[in-house]
């Protein structure tokens, strides 16, 4: 009997199943400037005690989309190693913050199965929960992923699709508890813009471009504990329709925030995604750019707003250029530009 | 005078001869997050701190590889700067667990001097100690290497070439002091198998592949203080056989040991290096692979077990393709298969 | 109105005008890790608790180089964004150690403002300061840089160029005030060199060569949240006359540095940078080199001495081959090789 894991495949998953993922992780300020390093993040918030501090927190959290990096990485080993393609998130919620020393483990269960007519994939939606060491709950999402079949053909005699919101409630969206913004002061990040200055409905373009090195992307999954296959092996995927490593989709997301920051920089907590999309694969030597759409607005009372924004991202080709063709019509269905390679809904909390 | 170090060649040394390497070094969580960051590496004892103490650790150790390549990079400047080749390593036997804030100063011994017949090089054979701030050791190991003479010719009168075990006796290895399996968990690493459940001779082939590429490489061996020249300086290099800079092997060990945490995640402790050798060079876009022979067993009382292995490490082939021909007949002389990159005798520490 | 930094032009600029600079950062000793990761410094000073607390430091000090490009990184948006070239550096000076947990904000002052003749661009020069949580100065410098102007022609009625000293004088350098070298130890460094053994004019060859590769450049530059679009913007700069990213003047600035330790392995604590330049733009893929002269030497009484230097980065050449051809005569006027990649002039602690 084979002693290594080869993945699930869709046989393997039963609807209700839970799933506790292994190797819970203790992330530390390490992490923090790794982050730094490799993203280029400067959202004070996450790098500035004595600021953090002044917001109500005890000191600086960790950055939201490296919590959620290192939370999603614990499920890739039992949800998405035999992964097709990640088709979407949803309903992704931040109850708590993380900080240095605490140690992070995931729970999954899976909420619906459906095969796929070709008989040879599965889609398999799982909702993934990730706790603190004191069993609070740090934030919890569901995705859905094709997933290869052990055996061709159709087996099942029902398929459950979950009813998944489009959208996090906007009243619904939690504000870390001590977080308070009677001392917010726009001169640290450096842009005087907060709620009330976003418009519904208006486009920012971010202008700065980020170029993705192999190194850095690798370095990024690994630190994630990530060990989808696509972003490691060039022998293998160089006989791949891609002929060579796949750029993880979390690492461009996590370059878009960084990018959004000239525009953003006063959106510090990430409350929720609503949903997102990799529409298109991203490899090393791309070079990534972002704007991002003023969705919807919500006054959230006690100094904060939330901000619902629609952020795309996009490879070698800059705003002014893709801004009218970020999605067309192909055959009467919807489709993205070949370079668009992202499409995040999410809400940010910002001070008012 | 010249005030920058060439290395020493190898009239320079005598034996019976101690160095006392200098740079000693204080390692903190940082590295470790750099270790993971730069070899993916997923053993829990090392990054989860609730389950290192539930085994009775202090803390989260430091990985065993992270410990041993910087204690190694230590002994680069005195001992190996003008290596024609690391030959192998013998005896490596870790004492100690070593935790965050730990400061590691290293000292070797010249056990051993033989003159090569071609007069042009010798082999020096060091016993190597690394010791913490408190004096304790942490690990100690003997290698040999290959050295460049600074006068061609035959000069020496003797030849000592010291008795080196061929394994560190399995009941020698030494379990850490407070290290208990009382409330070992396997869903924490998320594979079943323990002690028990490994067999004399099998093989396990761990699957998953990594490519190297050249930031990150030599991030890593900058990060152990490793200052040999073949790994950092391109415009040498491309006039070297090579044509290129080459991959550290302490690089190798890490990549291997993370790829067998597919197969071997309960193989918590590194106890001893029985034997090893860096079989054929590795260079940045090698993808690499690994399987393990579990060559012995010693149950070693208290809830532990100590499994002896060889991993194999190959590059750019996988296991099927290479399994039957890793090592061959070459003119009546055992060889190895040019992909074949590393050959590692090893006994780590398993839950019973 | 654009909610996005498009970065000043030379118009923007005000005499006398202060820039207090977002995103202060809290430096750790992640930070410290990944700067020997990046570079390969191995300074004792900064990575050994144990030796920095018997040289009467609390704890091991973070690198000064690396305090000095995370400061420097905080002026870029403010500053540099919109600079044509970094035309020089002038008085920066260290006044007291940074540690783990410490907080650093920066403030500059604009000191002069000259129109080039062009009418395209304009000189800024800025006198920067870098203070810690307690609002103690940390350290300070002047530098001057070329920037675009959003107008063309000639507007202002007046040029200010501010006197800059052409070094700070030797007896103005400060020595952290716990500093004492009564247990100096040269077998920590691995060097024996000391104050007295440096003599005025002599060359030394640091002989190591260090390539860079992009993310390793990219990373470090990310590190220290230095947002210059040259350097991270492949899809901008390939239609620029470089046709790639250009590589961060401070990372040049740090790898010379980290090769100069074989030789000046015991100048341990920078106290100022005289005057620096980077001559010649550096790649990825380029392979430094450095060598060292002294310039000057000065007995700072209390058992050390400060070490005037000038330290010359050159690429993919040796300096056997570059040593007689550093600056020539071009028409009359001092130019430099084009391997010639930073000249440094910069005062060093060193003990006696």
């Amino acid at each position: 009997m084979s002693k290594t894991n080869q993945g699930n495949f869709f046989e393997d998953f039963m609807l209700g199943q839970i799933i506790e993922h292994p190797t819970a992780r203790t992330i530390t300020d390490a992490d923090a400037s790794l982050y730094i390093a490799l993203t280029g993040s400067r959202f004070s918030l996450f790098c500035n005690e004595h600021y953090a501090k002044q917001l109500g927190f005890t000191r600086q959290p960790l950055d939201n989309f490296l919590v959620f990096n290192i939370a999603f990485g614990k499920t890739v080993q039992d949800v998405s190693l035999n992964a097709v393609a990640n088709l979407g998130y949803a309903e992704l919620q931040f109850y708590l913050p993380t900080y240095c020393g605490d140690t992070l483990s995931v729970v999954s269960e899976v909420i619906g199965l459906k095969e796929n007519s070709n008989g040879k994939t599965g889609i398999v939606y799982v909702h993934s929960k990730a706790f603190n060491q004191h069993g609070h709950l740090v934030l919890s999402w569901k995705r859905w992923v094709m997933v290869h079949k052990r055996i061709q053909g159709m087996h099942n005699t029902f398929a459950v699709e979950p009813q998944l919101q489009s959208s996090v409630t906007l009243s619904d969206i939690s504000v870390p508890d001590s977080f308070n913004s009677t001392h917010y002061d726009t001169s640290i990040s450096g842009e005087k813009f907060l709620f009330a200055d976003y418009e519904k409905g208006e486009w920012i373009d971010h202008v700065d471009g980020l170029t993705i090195d192999h190194s850095e992307h690798t370095m990024a999954t690994k630190l994630y504990q990530n060990s989808a296959k696509v972003h490691f092996n060039h022998h293998q995927m160089v006989n791949s329709p891609h002929h060579q490593r796949l750029v993880y989709g979390g690492h461009i997301i996590s370059l878009c925030r960084t990018i959004s920051h000239n525009g953003l920089a006063n959106a510090l907590w990430l409350a929720a995604i609503n949903a997102g999309a990799h529409t298109n694969p991203t490899y090393a030597g791309d070079t990534i750019y972002a704007a991002t759409q003023v969705v919807d607005t919500f006054d959230k009372g006690l100094g904060f707003g939330v901000l619902r924004l629609r952020t795309v991202g996009f490879k070698n080709i800059e705003w002014r250029d893709i801004k009218d063709s970020v999605t067309f019509d192909e055959n009467g269905k919807k489709s993205y530009h070949p370079q668009v390679v992202l499409d995040l809904d999410y809400s940010v909390i910002i001070a008012k």
